[in-house]
């Protein structure tokens, strides 16, 4: 396989986009991305998208983006992993890339989720979770992940200001970043006092509702040379699946499959866990990064919340966690966040973060997680 | 790239499965090909589908399906091109394998369709086209078709009878095929007086909703050699789009993803249309076939119609199209029609067709459409 390189990124400001359609938003991320990679056209497409059919009544978003975009006939492909669609829409374009069989690709991902009502989105995202023995039963997403707590917090004594921790980190971040939903910081105190969602998680523990489009720009490594483009090389492009439903899992408090396709990244890589500058992870709800940072070998077993609580994952910390605010801060439009996580693991490499940029960073790596952790999608990248 | 063949397919029978889960039709299917295929794991699993969440309310089917083969924690992934979603999703396994990303990769599709009634399914299929442009002001496919049979009667003077003849060819076809959902076969006079749709379009014209699944078995060449499998090799692979709305193409009576996906795709395998077998190509509509016959140069522009009449395109005839019955008499669960072309390209090069088999079959073409056109994978297969 040949060797790949992002040379451009793309991210619009996230929010309730109400006066765009889900074309313009992708579009403004997309020309940006081509922009910033200074190439006068692609060759293919990516796009990730959760569910333009429940969301905006849009499948078929390959050909509509492509042909939005002014560059039909190329091949336009959408790809689809809950909320892990943009990681997995990358790793597409990664192989597409690798493969020799394209060389200039666009991977994108978009979700817009405000044209609807909260019903209708909780039940649009609750179509990541086993329908038929989950959902139908009346489950939503956070009381899925409150069991994962709520687990959690038993066998491993995790505290309820360590979860809140993660969300006060992850606000603090998101302050300095501009295109940020809730930029706003948040004490530990606020977390635990606001509204219960599902015990033991808050709707300050929850990651929002978002309006969102973000692109990156691969070329194989020897023509990002040529263009004398910063180098951030695709060091390794992973994953793996788990049981969809929560009751067949092993183990309620472990992702099995953050932890395989972190195996999988770390020995593509030959890098472990030690040598890495970040980290851009997938905290759709505060015990998710707790948890996902155990899974990726940052901490030990159980240890998760005592790091956070720490600081260990603070910017200046031991292994910087979701610098650009995570999905908590930064927003989750639910096909474009595994995207916009390699933007901002591209940027830091770049050294084009300002106020929140890590120092000497040279390894990155990105975690993307789709329904309870069913479907992982990991990257490592490395500054050339 | 490597090299890449088929070594395993299944398919199970199409129709109104309302006993079944999607999640049971796909793995009926998957196993067939599996079983077929001699092997006893697979690496990886690409699954092509349109809506599962407008359909069944189940995204994120790429986990959920390797979960139910028991396959995890490989990585599942799932593509979408509205109905060329099976085209698509065969097209990135095939780039997987090529890479040497992985090594035995299943291609599937699925698609439940019959769980919902027929004004839902028929918003589920207009989420093809621009939904903004074109579907929101109350247009549906068969009208979209409609629209382009009727440029073509107009410039070409392509026949109402000529029209029927598609249908009269395919359902005989089908009837060969013990998995159609219609195999009865019908006669021109039948097609001409049933029920109209959109004028020219009648019921018979059309495709039916359908529920079912296909899947094939990808490897690399030598390894197919290795295992001693009867030879069908991947020789092209391509894809390619155009302007989704109607009103934004050049010309309303010519499929242009068709004829850029079918020209990179002889360049691949470096033969011409004269060199074909046999096609499966995309009858969503009898109009449909006709345009992409000529689209695919088997027929000069504006004389598919003429050719279909003449008996060109039957089984026997200077270029058999959709031995397998077609969309029309085969059925359309819209993920699995792609996947299913290839199965049966791949069975006819096997000589394994029976009674609808085609003599010396060497060279066979898919082409599986999205939406009106607006994108088109085309694949070439040669016997080994």
């Amino acid at each position: 396989m040949r060797e790949v390189a992002i040379i451009g990124v793309g991210q619009n400001r996230w929010g309730e986009l109400w006066g765009k359609s889900i074309r313009t938003v992708w579009t403004e991320a997309a020309l940006e991305a081509i922009d910033d990679a200074g190439v006068d056209h692609i060759d293919a497409m990516y796009v990730g998208c959760m569910s333009g059919g429940l969301f905006v009544g849009q499948e078929h978003l390959g050909a509509l983006l492509a042909d939005q975009l002014g560059q039909g006939p190329i091949p336009g492909t959408r790809v689809e992993s809950a909320c892990a669609s943009g990681g997995l829409a990358f790793r597409q374009a990664y192989l597409a890339v690798a493969s020799g069989a394209h060389d200039i690709v666009l991977a994108s991902g978009v979700e817009k989720m405000t044209d609807v009502d909260g019903g209708a989105a909780t039940y649009a995202l609750s179509t990541a979770a086993d329908q038929e023995y989950e959902c139908y039963h009346g489950i939503t997403f956070p009381g899925l992940y409150a069991m994962m707590a709520r687990v959690h917090m038993h066998r491993f004594g995790t505290t309820r200001r360590q979860l809140a921790q993660v969300a006060v980190k992850n606000h603090a971040h998101g302050s300095m970043n501009p295109l940020a939903q809730f930029p706003s910081t948040v004490t530990a105190e606020q977390v635990e006092q606001s509204v219960m969602v599902a015990d033991p998680l808050r709707i300050l523990d929850c990651s929002p509702i978002t309006d969102g489009a973000a692109a990156v720009v691969l070329v194989p490594l020897d023509l990002a040379r040529r263009l004398k483009k910063p180098i951030v090389r695709v060091a390794a492009s992973a994953h793996a699946t788990d049981a969809i439903a929560l009751h067949d899992r092993q183990d309620l408090a472990w992702l099995a499959s953050t932890e395989k396709a972190a195996e999988l990244a770390y020995g593509q890589a030959k890098i472990g866990p030690a040598q890495l500058s970040l980290v851009e992870v997938h905290d759709c709800f505060t015990i998710a990064e707790i948890m996902v940072t155990e899974a990726l070998g940052l901490f030990e077993r159980g240890q998760g919340g005592k790091a956070a609580e720490a600081g260990h994952t603070a910017l200046g910390g031991k292994i910087p966690v979701n610098c650009s605010g995570g999905l908590k801060s930064k927003g989750h439009p639910v096909g474009a966040t595994g995207i916009a996580q390699i933007r901002e693991a591209t940027m830091q490499l770049r050294g084009d973060c300002g106020p929140r940029q890590v120092s000497k960073a040279h390894w990155a790596l990105t975690q993307n997680m789709g329904g309870t952790g069913a479907s992982t999608v990991v990257h490592i990248f490395e500054r050339g």
